[in-house]
């Protein structure tokens, strides 16, 4: 009976039906606890991904996946869990920026994050590349730091959403992972579990992020809200743009340094980052009722920011889970990568792309990030692209800076920003930051 | 490099495109070889169903799964190798009548057959309802009975498009079955790999077929006849019906002594079967050269059957490969069920439905047909229903006689038959036998 069952809900997916809240249960249970093996959900899921899921089913999903394991519940450290998410992009340290901002803006944050895959980065990643950081944190000390400095900054422990580890594992080697109702029941199935109350959604959309149309980020941002809406938590979504890489840095230490001078208010930061960072911090603080409108809370972010009191807060969560606090107090400490090279323009024009995929992948190549799950990071490396689409350059003028281990990565990486950057004769508006707020 | 490489075929299937010969190529052999995942290729198969093949993927795919294994050349034993496949119905023991009549109009017969699962029944679980037959031939009788008697019908030996099996186990159990290209790669491979010159193709179609419209059937039979032109094979299929079972008998035994019968031109043998038979004898008889028209071909069929040559050239197979002569020349003498019990109709009126796999199933649950492979067969029990759509029957007339080991599965078949077969008021049209012939 149990295999006849499992067909039966395959078929009806695969005929277009819609499947019952007691299929989705039913197949997340088998499948977690290996009782549906990983050829019958592989089935399920290409069904899925071709015939797509309706909003009810896709909730069902996210549930019956947040359920699979443990189940966080934060009241005991946090009066209201205020929690972010990123879809992932290229120079994404926003949360570095972000988490300290409204912890000094009185919201304690205690924030699960994860690693890089492909051409995007991971927090835990950045932050490791400050000596001695450690994103575990013992549940003796969770309280505690909580209560002290408000504000922790962990790796996802326990067993959260063990069905979408599983799913999402399948779905990579499967081609079914671009699937906006399977990759919002990912998403979220993880938040839910982990005890969010107010969920920001940072959807990225462009060449650098897996949505690369504003259809489709619009389309997955309403799957998660609605989502977060009918699970009970207040979420918002920001469609920002991902059709360059977001501020200069790209790379684990150079964006941990990048972060680290915006929260000490340098004026030569990126204006794009400082914004974006504005725009996330603000929406989570009036999630948190700590602001009555989205432009007072951008004033509390301004001044906490000015103030230093996001530095302070930066350099309290680092200190206390281990990391050498000198780096935030001069984060020209970093150690540099072995080769520093400028790469300059080869003819004069506007920059009117930049094939920001590309660029994630040449930092990948360098060793700042993962092809596979199993690699090693390099912290060092990583390109310091200062241009903006829009921008005019003559030729000679610096395109990039190369941060390299080794002659190979170095010049594998200025043949890529070369074909990666595109510089032509007509003037190209700037890229908007912001495609719109879905709530 | 190999991972990527399935995930990327996968990607192209399920994004709409056409597979590129290698591609398919690559995928059976890698998968055969067990180096390409199950839960790779059920995700391949579900992208399959659902995006569909051209008939240039179709014809590489079963080419790929006929070369998977071993390739057997029959002319060392026929000048030319002519077979039969029915794709599977209730009643159906056309081969046990054809495949004699073709041997005795001079044209050697050498046939691998399979045996039943679900409703359809198998040539091989009847044939072994003759106390002592088998269908293992060692190869060193195999060519010496073909030169004897002409004749031998043998189970599927060796490894045969290996790739079909191990693809066939696993869509089963994805819900990834009913696709026409697979259906017809799957069938067309085991016949190429067979070594068949020609193929005559008996496609049913209607309640106790698999195909259950014309349209699907003569898509499947298109199919399949373009596989074979394009492997230079002279192919083609009959599209015959199945909403209601052929002959009057439903069982192993009971099938088994009418088709012995219907060779010895006993008159109380149903029309509508050797009807059948004739035609794809007939079909195999011109595809092989041994007449000038259907017509020809028909009048020889109906020739060996009146002289007794074909229930010779039975008789002579039966009793070479350790089979009972004696159940041949007295098929009284099969070995009865315990219970044989007359169904009667409850009300008067015409037959004007017969849910066909409903009867197929039924004579399953008595024990005469397998619902897993490793099933049991019990060859005493089964149904004889003399009655087809359109016919007259008055209350308290027989309906079907119900061969069973057991008063459960006897009154399990009452109540299923009634059911199963509808009697209204309204007169209805006899079905036609055939819909037409493809080729």
């Amino acid at each position: 009976m149990r295999v006849m069952r499992i067909v039966d809900i395959i078929t009806r997916k695969r005929d277009g039906h819609e499947l019952s809240t007691d299929d989705i249960r039913w197949f997340i249970q088998r499948y977690t606890d290996e009782l549906v093996t990983d050829y019958q959900a592989a089935a399920l899921m290409m069904a899925i991904y071709l015939r797509g899921m309706t909003p009810r089913e896709t909730v069902d999903l996210t549930l019956a996946m947040a359920r699979s394991g443990d189940w966080v519940d934060l009241h005991h450290v946090v009066p209201y869990a205020v929690d972010k998410h990123s879809s992932g992009g290229v120079g994404d340290k926003t949360s570095l920026v972000v988490l300290p901002l409204v912890a000094a803006c009185g919201v304690p944050v205690a924030k699960m994050s994860g690693r890089g895959l492909g051409f995007s980065g991971g927090t835990l990643d950045k932050m490791e590349s400050i000596t001695g950081w450690s994103p575990s944190v013992p549940i003796s000390r969770f309280r505690e730091q909580i209560e002290e400095i408000g504000f922790v900054l962990a790796g996802q422990t326990g067993n959260l959403a063990p069905a979408d580890g599983k799913l999402y594992a399948l779905r990579d080697v499967t081609a079914t992972v671009s699937s906006i109702p399977l990759i919002a029941a990912s998403i979220m199935s993880k938040k839910l579990a982990a005890g969010a109350d107010g969920i920001v959604l940072d959807v990225k959309v462009g060449s650098g992020a897996f949505m690369k149309s504003v259809d489709q980020a619009r389309q997955l941002a309403q799957t998660m809200v609605g989502i977060g809406r009918d699970a009970g938590r207040d979420t918002v979504a920001l469609l920002a743009n991902m059709n360059q890489p977001l501020g200069y840095a790209i790379g684990n230490s150079l964006e941990t340094a990048e972060a680290i001078r915006t929260l000490q208010n340098d004026p030569d930061t990126p204006p794009d980052f400082w914004h974006h960072c504005q725009e996330i911090a603000a929406h989570m603080i009036l999630l948190a009722k700590a602001a009555d409108t989205i432009d007072q809370a951008k004033q509390r972010v301004i001044q906490v920011r000015d103030s230093g009191h996001g530095l302070e807060k930066f350099r309290a969560m680092t200190v206390a889970q281990g990391g050498d606090g000198a780096l935030i107090d001069d984060p020209s400490r970093f150690e540099p990568a072995p080769i520093v090279k400028t790469l300059v323009a080869t003819h004069s024009g506007y920059i009117n792309q930049i094939d920001t995929d590309q660029i994630g992948w040449t930092c990948v190549r360098m060793g700042g990030g993962r092809a596979e799950k199993s690699d090693h990071i390099d912290p060092s490396v990583g390109l310091i692209i200062r241009l903006k689409v829009g921008d005019y350059v003559n030729q000679g003028d610096p395109l990039a800076v190369i941060h390299a281990r080794t002659v190979e990565t170095q010049a594998d990486a200025e043949i890529a920003l070369q074909s990666a950057i595109h510089i032509g004769n007509e003037p190209t508006t700037p890229l908007p930051q912001f495609y719109g707020v879905v709530q």
